[in-house]
């Protein structure tokens, strides 16, 4: 893409409403706009970023066996009256009442929709186990919404929703959610600590949240210190023994402040780490809980009507592009990982016009571009220091540079932005070392 | 995918809400479940075929220039009250109060929305031409909601936004989208022949709807008969003259009722057909009618400040999905074009557990899965017939049908759905003949 076609609307100044580095980044890079109080428009850069962690989590929903589907946003009262939580969720909840002044909401979760379908449609446990995800827009009517993204009214959520004979079946349901989602986020380069947690308005007596560690997190977390030398591995097949692998990843303490007891807490005091953390993901088991109340049974092996066992799974999809920024961001700005990197490269072309520098990038831009990668070509009038600050900010894993100067001694930079390094290499090399490193 | 995995809740009996066939298929082949009143779920099939059609309109959309956003579904009066719209929509717009008791909607559309961002971020005329588009649910309180996801109160849509210096560079902007949906519904394999329509309540004064004939239709349209013989071609390059290829396919008469008047209309009336038809996308042009009530201006080449020219530029997503099986069924039940099937074929095992219908559909699907085609295998408990009656009413294009009768002669079935022409392979030739015909 030729930044003088494209739409990225940099911010020279810091906004002043942003208090966190990944909102402050967002806004300045052009990613998002406010909309209203917690509500956004992400703008092309952002909404790049937002689709890429978008269908690594569908990537792997799907490849654990979860199917999707699409539940719509705006959801009738009479489900939530029936499960009880109309009135229990209180003023977060955005009630809606149609034209008929019918009582509507636009759904800030989905248990009682998804059990709906299931009562409907499945009729004997030959249909299970089933897993139902879908992504799509929430609305919470948070009181005070702030850090951008990260605590949004309107948001982008994967909400699984497992189904089970019993409750057995439904912790192996767990534990293969649990697994996806050490892949998941190991896919985003996040270490994301799965940790005790409470259950919540969902309900349940099994829960994890998966938590990244910032020091702009909402949540104290409480963890045995060999957390920091565990390697959240990600390689582990569906086919093994799921149950020691997740025993294996809650052996070591972790817990939210909600459950977090110093009283009973095993851990040695020097031995225990205090931080803030950013919560990304959180799977529960809550049995029959919604099943029992909406009558969503199968008939058994024997015959006999069995209530459902179910769980429920969440990975905040537009909150993750914050919380990768809050983990992944240096004084420039933005470092993207290679995985969610809005474009694989950017090639600065410091004096467009210029027919050195401009024939020098346009090859690398094409030759880039023929071999399949995503490149971002600043061919834009900006000032040579406002583009280089610009690239930096957004924040793409590698940058090729060329201006006059450059060009006159017949080179060009690579340049890697998370660590700096920077090398010249040949005008006649350029093309084959900027594909090279981007091939990794 | 093995169907025993999978969830397709085939309806056996016709649904009696159902009034056109779209509906009534897209409810039997267990595509979608109805929420509340033109609200749905897309269950996993109907969901395949909803992002296949979003991805195929996302493709041509960037491909004409335009860059993708994505705006909120939650938006705030007060931008509806700048444009004058708030009070005008009328009880089409579901309207909201959130907990601070502020005014907010659910957007119909977005011209208002866009016009704010672009009225904040562009600042000269260098950053035109400029045309967003974005792709999400939109909601519309029908009075009287029906024909399922024809006509639903939340919907996908596409809608595009063009923004430029003059009328004369809005004209290109607006050719480009007309070419752009040329091309769009011709790789849904779809004949959507524009028309001249009224502006309505988007204003402006140049607006072309694209319909597909269909008895179910709403609009009546009338056109000229040679219409019939007109080849939609969609291999045009944006570098042609395309005001004069948007001349030749509105050089013949075409008008929705809302436009036509037999007293004017220039066609002899054993030229003139009159049908019905679906409308499955709308552009506009529509001049300052927004930019000038919302300050939206940029500099000009000398300084001077100039009002913004606008277009809009919908697409029905989700309407498409029912559009295209009204165009595309048979007494069966629906048959998919290639481009948009939820998979490219089905494999039918007639009878699971005979080890040689087992054997050989177990090895297509292999052979298949490998070449990276997306297959269903129904490996189900149901009867052979309740099968074979259940893949016609999905409308996969191909179906390769194995029983223990055809496994003893050596032999297995490959059908293709839209003729119902029908070969018997041997089982050694199978994979082969399957691949060759998936391969086109």
């Amino acid at each position: 893409m030729r930044l003088s076609q494209y739409f990225i609307p940099v911010l020279k100044e810091n906004p002043k409403e942003a208090q966190i580095v990944s909102h402050r980044l967002m806004l300045r890079a052009g990613m998002i706009q406010q909309s209203s109080a917690g509500i956004y428009t992400w703008l092309p850069l952002g909404l790049k970023v937002l689709s890429k962690i978008e269908q690594i989590v569908r990537e792997e929903q799907t490849a654990s066996g979860a199917h999707e589907i699409k539940m719509p946003t705006i959801q009738p009262a009479e489900l939530w009256q029936e499960s009880g939580r109309y009135e229990d969720y209180g003023l977060e909840m955005l009630r809606v009442k149609d034209r008929h002044d019918r009582d509507m909401l636009y759904g800030p979760t989905n248990e009682e929709q998804v059990t709906d379908i299931c009562r409907t449609h499945l009729k004997s446990y030959k249909s299970l186990p089933l897993n139902l995800y879908h992504i799509q827009w929430k609305f919470r009517d948070e009181v005070r919404p702030r850090y951008g993204v990260m605590r949004g009214r309107e948001f982008l959520m994967k909400d699984a929703y497992s189904f089970d004979l019993s409750k057995d079946d439904a912790r192996k349901a767990y534990n293969r959610m649990f697994v996806s989602y050490l892949k998941t986020f190991k896919r985003l380069d996040l270490t994301a600590i799965p940790m005790e947690a409470d259950t919540g308005p969902i309900g349940g007596d099994l829960s994890h949240e998966f938590i990244i560690l910032a020091d702009t997190g909402e949540s104290g977390v409480f963890f045995h210190k060999d957390w920091e030398q565990t390697n959240l591995v990600a390689d582990i097949s569906y086919d093994e023994d799921l149950q020691s692998v997740v025993d294996r990843f809650t052996s070591l303490y972790a817990k939210t402040d909600e459950t977090h007891d110093e009283a009973t807490c095993p851990v040695a005091k020097d031995k225990l780490l205090k931080r803030r953390g950013i919560e990304v993901g959180h799977i529960f088991y809550f049995g029959t809980k919604y099943s029992q109340k909406m009558g969503a049974t199968v008939s058994g092996p024997n015959g006999e009507m069995k209530t459902l066992h179910m769980g429920s799974y969440g990975i905040g999809v537009s909150r993750l592009v914050g919380a990768v920024i809050e983990a992944k961001h240096d004084d420039k700005g933005i470092v993207w990982p290679a995985s969610i990197s809005p474009f694989d490269a950017g090639i600065v072309n410091l004096k467009p016009g210029h027919a050195g520098t401009d024939s020098i990038t346009d090859q690398l831009y094409q030759d880039a571009k023929t071999e399949g990668f995503d490149i971002l070509l600043d061919d834009s009038g900006d000032s040579a220091g406002a583009k280089l600050a610009s690239m930096d900010l957004i924040g793409l894993p590698w940058q090729a540079i060329a201006g006059p100067r450059s060009v006159d001694k017949g080179v060009v930079e690579i340049k890697n932005r998370k660590t700096g390094a920077s090398e010249e290499v040949t005008i006649k090399e350029a093309s084959a070392r900027l594909l090279a490193v981007l091939s990794g």
